[in-house]
């Protein structure tokens, strides 16, 4: 945790003081052990970073005043269509992908997306929020990323795909492909990337129809949390 | 499991039939479960790969005729240094250089390491080999990277560093640095990565003398682990 993130519901009647218990409060308490008038890093969800100074230790909860003015990090324009990975590695991704800089995340069915992993937990809206938070705390970041669960390949392809991809450079992991990424792109890009086992036949001809470009990251078998983050860092860090 | 891995242990007194046990069996048995005749894809440890087809199946093992005619995949071309990290997270980070190709990691210690980490019984020899294997066999690949563990960073700079990135373009991820990496390089590369909380001014004045070049992978901070496969991915793939 890298930044203490508060929302709402930490304000106190005072609207320079907020009242942090639970998780966050632990870390304070344990990692940072601040004392009374120090200042800790802090943000607003979807708001300014800044500084939270310590009035108060409690056991249970610590006072907070806070101040915010900084704009926090620029986003990385590039948005991530990722078919849905075994949940223990969705979550991880997730945090990845949130603390890379990525503000729009698209998690998709495919073919050989196992069709259990739809009914898991994770994919509640509390346990998603709960991994994007992490993903902003690790990186000293505010602004949570859209995020959208897409149960129909087809009906995603078809209604949404062309809009959501206009107007930037779109790539698709292929482990066939033998095209290799040329370098940095300038511009918006939107990166695709398939289960384990690659998207199906029909599956690349519709991402192709839509313009997407097939491109190798190598011949070895990634996991598919290792090729997320090294196809976002290929082409835009 | 992408490749079952065999080594000469694994041999019988016929030289092109292997027993197979424990894990990789269970492996076998359970997500692959073959019938007798079906072909696997199989390598021998530092060695070709090529196809094991399946002579028999057992409660407890089972036994392979192999045959291996195909070069592995070439290696990357980039050698990684890395500050000891987390126990927990080293485990998963060798997993992944492995995968994505690298055959020379040096672990090195450096002022925020957290010198219990060097007790961690994560970096006795065989669980290292573990995690290694773990690697190759998620990429398909069969060449184990060497790997060494360096307690002295003086020792390791001074004595050692000039000699292992010879003849290679040395980038160090530095949070603070102004400097964008350009894109894709030629030739061999070594890149450098911090602890928790970076390198020390010391440390990264020694790694500037050596003839490191500073670069920021972004104003984020991210885990060890996202830089590692990040700027494995920039410089590389």
């Amino acid at each position: 945790m890298n930044i203490i993130l508060v929302d709402k519901n930490d304000y106190t009647d005072d609207p320079d003081v907020v009242r942090i218990e639970g998780r966050r409060f632990i870390h304070i308490k344990k990692v940072l052990s601040p004392e009374k008038g120090n200042f800790l890093k802090c943000g607003e969800v979807d708001g300014l970073m800044g500084t939270a100074q310590v009035l108060s230790m409690h056991d249970n909860y610590v006072d907070l005043k806070v101040s915010f003015v900084d704009q926090p990090p620029k986003e990385l324009r590039v948005q991530v269509i990722i078919a849905l990975p075994r949940p223990i590695a969705l979550k991880r991704i997730l945090q990845n992908v949130t603390a890379m800089g990525v503000k729009r995340i698209f998690i998709i069915n495919a073919e050989r997306v196992e069709k259990s992993y739809w009914q898991s937990s994770v994919l509640e809206n509390s346990s998603i929020n709960n991994q994007l938070i992490l993903g902003l705390e690790q990186a000293r970041d505010t602004v949570l990323p859209e995020l959208r669960l897409c149960r129909s390949f087809k009906l995603f392809v078809e209604n949404d795909l062309p809009e959501i991809i206009k107007g930037t450079k779109a790539i698709l992991a292929h482990p066939g492909s033998d095209k290799v990424l040329p370098s940095l792109f300038e511009g918006p890009k939107t990166i695709a990337i398939g289960p384990e086992g690659g998207f199906s036949e029909y599956e690349i001809e519709k991402l192709s129809g839509c313009g997407f470009d097939m491109i190798s990251i190598g011949e070895r078998i990634l996991k598919t949390a290792t090729a997320v983050t090294a196809l976002i860092a290929k082409v835009s860090i």
